[in-house]
């Protein structure tokens, strides 16, 4: 097994420079280009046609990345969208990879303004063929536990 | 690479009688039956001491789970808690497994009366030394995209 942390020390096996995480990590930033010139093709075109994703925003999961949803979500943004990953964690095993980590998500929503939120991300990735391809994702905030069940859409890593 | 899953057709390699996949669900079904009885010992037993948690309650992230906190937390619950865990996909290569599935967690809270809530449930396991041991953890609901940020408690898989 092949973990590499970013930012975080562990006690864990450590191999920065395998093929593996370095193939894993140009997949977070091909999505993340795609994301600041709003290309819903590249945005889509990692995951899994399958893919288990537990989503910000309702329902609880569904399978696969919808291209037409995707591009209906960047129309609703001022320019381009910046998508910062932090702390990604990678373990590798064989052909399956988990990664977890926190992302910033912001820009200019139109109407509304500037947004900027940082989530928590875990996506496990299987390797077909020699590809590797986002087969789950779940991306989140918590939520205030002070009885107003309010989104933690403030909080920093 | 195994990958089983309970209830969801699915296009994957499927072995559902690996010891692998038994040996993870007993890691399931062992924190459901010490919610129930309120086992704080047993809830933690199965967690690597710095497992990254991505809780339904801020932070956004912390290491591990603290015994003293699950047990405060069992406190404010009257009676027995109930953890039941849907649909879990199971996919398991060398050492290391990724889980996903819904979890309902009802009960009553004490003051606050009957309590059910389902989740989006992410864990990961490694295998060190022939025992599987949580290594990640991301719990969630969605978050309403009509400006509430109201969380999304009230959803069914």
């Amino acid at each position: 097994m092949v973990r590499t942390e970013t930012t975080m020390a562990t006690t864990s096996l450590k191999h920065p420079s395998s093929d593996d995480e370095a193939a894993i990590r140009a997949v977070f930033e091909r999505v993340g280009r795609a994301h600041r010139s709003k290309d819903a093709a590249a945005i889509v075109a990692p995951y899994a046609a399958d893919a288990a994703i537990f989503d910000l925003a309702p329902p609880l999961s569904h399978r696969g990345i919808d291209r037409q949803g995707v591009q209906a979500w960047l129309d609703t943004w001022e320019g381009p969208i910046d998508l910062e990953t932090r702390d990604l964690d990678i373990t590798v095993d064989g052909n399956l990879a988990v990664c977890h980590g926190f992302s910033r998500l912001s820009g200019t929503k139109s109407g509304n303004g500037p947004v900027s939120i940082w989530l928590r991300a875990t996506v496990s990735l299987r390797r077909t063929e020699g590809v590797w391809r986002i087969v789950h994702e779940h991306t989140s905030v918590p939520f205030y536990m002070d009885g107003s069940f309010r989104a933690a859409v403030d909080l920093k890593p």
